[in-house]
Formats: C-alpha cells, structure tokens, sequence
C-alpha cells in the first residue's frame, strides 16, 4: 500500500473505513506506554483518534509527544473508543520529531502557562484546544461576517494601509519611511468605505488598522483586525444598528451551529441574540449609571468600568448583556460624525457586548460643504483634506457604517479576559516579536 | 406610504411588485429628458430600472447624472423593458447632488479615460461596470478562495505586518518608526504560516504583503494582496501544485457561475479548468523555449517575455494557457526552500497564467538543522532567526504552500493590462495617494 500524501486518510473520516488499512498523519497528542501496549492517539487538523500497538514493536522509535508521526494500520470497530474505532498499528514512521525540552505539550492545559509563554511558543500552544480554539472561532466569525453581508449586497474591498496622512488630522499615527517620503500606516479604513460607498452603495473590509498609542492595557493593541462595513442610503444611525444587530445575531447563531462542542468544552454558554439588546441614549446611560450606582464623574465619554454596568443592566432588564448607546457627545466624535439634533449630540453609537466596547458606528456626513464646516469647526484646514473632500461631488449617498474589533469580538466571545489571547501575534507598546 | 430606509425596495425586488407602490433609492445612471417624458434609469447595488414622470413634474428638480435620488412610484409591466417592468414616478426627491463639473459620469465607457482620471476619480470610476466589475470578480475570488480551503479543514489566520526583520534577510523592506525603535513592514507571511502549520496543519491568510521596490512597472506594486497558504504532512511540491489545481479550477467555476454577465459583458470566455495544465520542470522549459523560439539567454529564472511563450505552449498542447514550472535554481530561491535532488533545483514551483506568473510556491525544509546549514550557506547567520527556527522543534510537520497575488489574478480573469487596474488604491513607487 502506498503511504503518500493522496492516499493518506484523515482522522475524520476513519469511523467509516473499518475493516480497512489507513495511513494516517499527524501528532503524538497522547501517549500511553504500558508494558505490553502503547497507546497513541494522533491527532489531525480534523480530530483525534486512538491507534494501539504491542510496546515492543515501537520502542525503537522512541516516541515523544508533539511528534509527527505517519502510521499506516488497520481500523477496527471498538464500541469503547470515543470515534467507534481504534487503529491496529502495523507500521509507523516519525516524520519529524519535537525537541527533548519542550516548554509544555498542546495536549496539555495551557491556562497556568503564563501568557508570555503562550505568545513565545505560539504555534504550540495554538495546537492545543485551550489557546487555539478562540483562533479556529475567530475564523468563524470572519467568515459569518463575510457571508452575512455578501447575502446583503455588499462589495468586499481590499484599501491601502500605506497613506498619506491620518483620518483624524494625525495624532497617533506610524510614520514610514517610504522611499523619499514619510508616508503613515492608516489608523481606520474610513475615508476609503465612504469613497466605496459612493462607488458600490455597499462595502466591507477585513483588515488591519494601527494605532501608535502607548498603552498597553488588557484591551489596546497597536495593530488590530477590524471588520468593517459602510452602507449608502440610510435615514439614520438606526438603521446601521438595526443591520449590526441582524448581522451578530447571524455570527452568533453560526458560531452556536459550527462550534457547539467547543463551546461546551471551555464551558461557554450558547451566544445570545441580539434581537432584544436596547438602544439606550448616551445621556439616558447616565441618568441610569447615576440611579443604579451613584455614577456621577462622567460627562463626555463611558469608561470600562461604566461599560460593565450597563451591559449588566441591559442583562437585567432585557435578558443579553449588550447595548447600543446612541447619541455620543459630537465634540467626542470626528469630523465626519453626522450631528443627532442641534444640542451637541452625534449620530454616532457604540455598541458594548459583555461588559466591553466592541463597534463604534454612526452616520457621517456626505455633503462637501457640511465636513468643511465640521473641519473648521475642529481648526482643520479643508485644504488638507482636498482629495478626501473631492469625493462628496461624485454623487454621495447619505451613508454611514461601522467597525467591530476582531480581537476584541473573539474575546468576548470566548471569554478571555486579554486581548492578546485572541491575537496570534499581538503587538504593543514593547512588543513586535515573534 | 413612509419613505423610509427599511421600506425601500431594491431594484433587484421591483419585477416581483408589479402593481406596487414602491420606494427605490439610488443613482441617476442614464437620464433622458424629451418634451413630454422624462426616462430616468435608476441604479443600486442590485442593478437598474428605468422610471418614468412628464418632464413638467420633474423641472424644477434640474436632475443630472450620478445625482443620488430618492424615487416613490408605482410598478408597472412592461414587456419592452429589460427587467419586463417600469416604475411610474410619484415623487422624486434628490438625496445629494453630484457636483457640476464631472469627469466623466458612471454610465460612460471609461477605456477611453486614462488610468490617471480612473484612479484619481476612484468612486466615480469604480461605480461603473467598466471599472466596478473588475473588483466585483476580485471579491468573488477572495470568497471562493476562502471557501474552497474552509472545506479543505484550512483555518483562516490573522497574522501581524509589523515584524522585527525580514523573511529573507533584510532588502526591500519599509521601515516604520515603532515607538523608539525601527521595525517593518512585512514582505510575506512565510515565516507565520509555517509556524500556522504547526498549530494548525493547514492555514490560509489573505492580507497585505509589502515589498519597497523601486520599479513602478505594469505589474508591480509596493503593497499588494496576499493569497496565502500552507499545509502540513505533504510528500513533495507536486501536493502543493495538485492542491492549487483543484483551488484554481474550483474558483474559476464559481467565477463562471456567479458572474456569467459579467464576463459576457467585458467580452470574456469563460475560465478554463486547470485540470490539464502541464507541470513543466524548469530545465524542460528552457529545452521548449531553445526549440520553439530560440530562447538562449536565460539561465537561471524566467522573464516576462518566457513567461508569455510558455502559456502559448501549454494553449497549444494542452488546450489551457496555463504551466506550473517545477525545480526553479535553488539559488534563486529563498533559504528555507527545500531542495529537489541534488543538482541544484529547488521544491519550488510558479504558476504561469494567461502569460503572467501568479504563484510561487513550492515545498520547505522543516528540520531546524536543514534551515540552519541553508542560511549558513547563504552567509547568513542562524542567530538571528532565532525565534524562527525555535518553532522547527515544537513538532514541525513536512510542509509546503503557496502565494496567489490577488491584483495579478484579478488582472488575468478580466484580461486587464495594468494591475493598477485590480487595485483599488495602487502603491507604487510615486503613488501615495488617493
């Protein structure tokens, strides 16, 4: 029997070949070596499955776990085993053997290793379930994003991360050198969904974004994934709350769907929906965070401390622990953000899930002559946002989006109470390695 | 009947409503203003419908082209129009007006504008078919991508474009200013992915690469999109090639199904399956280009002009201007490629496709000693790819991968001959702007 990569067979799909000779590939996940029989269960991108063999016949290959191995056996049905089957080993072959010192094993439980470890050793610890299942329902929640907004219309775009100047007019920005010039790493994909907007009606990108902020706290990153969707033709803001709140119920209800088991395994509840979250004015958060807690210090923003609290009293009264606060402070928002009534507030939202900010989202301006006026207001001078302004004469609809944080999405869901967890290879302040 | 975002109906929807009052909103594509009749074809992101008022009612409103509007009306049959219907205008209210002074309107054939105006104008531009299509394929392609390898047990990852040093030893990179330090801009996810496939077995990323060439030629671009991927436990680079095979051909079919009009309407054939595209070694090229053409200056790489002729060879014999050339010079190849024989060709291939190379990728070493003696070989010192090569003994499986640029694929699929075509905000040497 050949042994090659096509005729291999994955974990998956061996409890409907028993009978038959299998060549598996993959890793020493267990080990049990007892005096007459060694069990080793391997473990593929698709599950684990128990292979056995008489001691004696694989003490020559001196198995350690996090091996690869190959091991071509025969599959037979065994009612005990948690697949229906095991593996009669007749060969096996190390592909390429682990180290002798290895700092853990991916079948251990990571959550004593130190977060430290648990970047330096990345690939490893992602091998194991307890680090790497918030990247396998990262991966879902890309997709669902995806698919959701594909099913509504929406163009994905692909925007340079190499500009010219910020969005904001330039704080917090990386400079780089490029060729004779300074160019910067964009900070939001904003202007670029708005100019898609007038382009495609409807827009959404997956990408990074970078903020040169100092910081480094459970919930900053310098560089995030954010997803990010702009929409023409809209009234108001309500009208991108009540898309969010369509699309995270669509996300959630997948991830309940496609991951159920892992879910279950790290003793996570089914995600709710969001069908019942409430819209609650920015002011009408502080009348509540006043009533309920005494809260009186704030004026002009939430803190983390504020967005507990008002999850955990959205939960109370609603039963999910997410709420929309509409009507931000405009001098807090930028330039762009579309005013709510004429007494200062924003047509601008965020929307806290769990007790953390995940989206800010809003309508924005679309006439020319408005975000001149909002750029003066600010002290910017229109003519350094000429090419920017240009966009709003090629016919603009009235439009505005949002963005959710990836990382911060994923940690919600799943948890963590780090960011860095929800990050392959997160960077800060000190850290741009591995 | 209220006018608002949740009740207006898309075009897409209009043929189903015949006998319906209906809200549409969206742009002036093409306006005809005779005596009597007015005919104003209304476009969204589903497609256009022609409506039509007297021209008295419509006077005051100076409509224009790309104008964005607001239309109540009421559905009528009408066997002579495309869609079978038209809508009777009742009211029409004007959203935002284009400016008065336009470029060039949406609804022209923009071949004839050069590619300056195409960029500096992108919205406008991209708004119509002649330059939208092109990145409504590109999004398709991004989604077939995904989906083909989430079917294929690959994991999705988000991996960082901020490193601490190149993957091949330090030329044509960006720095950034990091705090107080310098880092980079990542040329490739190489080293990431690999490291992937020790988490993961099998990972794909679609993200952006960064590469500071100077050359600003029809196909290059100092930032451009990624399609990556690797996977573990392969035998050789002919499991890569037979993968990127069964990717390619299924993306092309999804491309044929989803966007037949559209193809039709750039005067496109359909896409060929790749299923009988030749596998070429290196040398063999050569031996084909020296018989067909009298090729003799090459020696260790192809060149555009060789790229071209080997398309028109495989067109020829195999009936799919498409040849995946194995066992490029191992010279010519990154250190970490694995080698093919001991004559001095590497695991290494490219695809060749409609006469432009679109992959490269091949198989790696994956034994930390094997990638410590290449580097040495190239002068290049193991110590600092240190926490690189510490990943090699976490249980590194044999692997190899791929990398399909996004903008050079797009190109192909529509027939375009500047990439800048396929990128919606080019990076080049000169270009950092809009």
């Amino acid at each position: 029997m050949a042994t090659g990569f096509s005729s291999r067979a994955l974990v998956r799909s061996v409890p409907e070949r028993i009978g038959d000779r299998v060549v598996l590939r993959g890793w020493v996940y267990r080990l049990r070596i007892l005096a007459t029989t060694t069990f080793v269960i391997v473990r593929d991108c698709t599950g684990e499955v128990q292979c056995v063999a008489a001691s004696a016949r694989l003490r020559d290959k001196a198995l350690k776990l996090d091996d690869t191995v190959e091991i071509l056996g025969r599959v037979r049905s065994d009612t005990r085993a948690r697949l229906g089957c095991e593996v009669d080993i007749e060969e096996l072959r190390v592909l390429n053997a682990a180290g002798h010192k290895l700092p853990f094993n991916s079948s251990a439980d990571l959550s004593e290793v130190g977060v430290e470890a648990r970047l330096e050793y990345r690939p490893l610890a992602a091998r194991s379930d307890s680090v790497g299942d918030a990247f396998r329902v990262q991966a879902a929640l890309l997709a669902s994003f995806r698919e959701f907004l594909t099913a509504r219309h929406f163009t994905e775009i692909v925007t340079s991360k190499i500009v010219a100047s910020g969005t904001e007019g330039g704080t917090n920005l990386f400079p780089i050198e490029y060729f004779d010039r300074v160019a910067y790493l964009a900070q939001s994909p904003q202007f670029y969904k708005e100019h898609g907007v007038a382009a495609f009606e409807r827009v959404f990108e997956t990408g990074h974004v970078y903020r040169a902020e100092p910081h480094a706290s459970s919930r900053h990153l310098t560089e995030y994934y954010s997803l990010d969707l702009e929409i023409g033709f809209i009234d108001g803001p309500e009208d991108v709350i009540e898309l969010e709140r369509e699309l995270l119920t669509y996300m959630f209800a997948e991830i309940n769907e496609r991951h159920a088991a892992l879910l279950a395994r790290h003793g996570r509840p089914p995600l709710p929906s969001l069908e019942h979250a409430p819209v609650w004015e920015f002011g009408e958060c502080l009348e509540r965070l006043r009533s309920a807690h005494g809260t009186k210090h704030l004026r002009d923003d939430l803190d983390p401390e504020a967005e507990r609290l008002l999850c955990a009293l959205a939960e109370s009264e609603h039963g999910v622990a997410a709420v929309f606060v509409l009507g931000f402070p405009l001098s807090n928002r930028p330039f762009y953000t579309a005013p709510r009534g004429s007494a200062g507030a924003a047509q601008s939202f965020d929307l806290l899930f769990g007790g953390l900010e995940i989206t800010t989202g809003g309508q924005r301006l679309h006439e020319r002559a408005q975000l001149e006026a909002a750029l003066r207001g600010r002290g910017l001078d229109p003519d350094d946002f000429a090419s920017h302004l240009k966009m709003f004469e090629l016919g603009m609809p009235p439009h505005g989006g949002l963005a959710i944080g990836l990382e911060r999405l994923t940690a919600q869901v799943m948890g963590l109470a780090n960011v860095r967890d929800a990050t392959l290879y997160p960077r800060d302040r000190y850290r741009v390695t591995p």
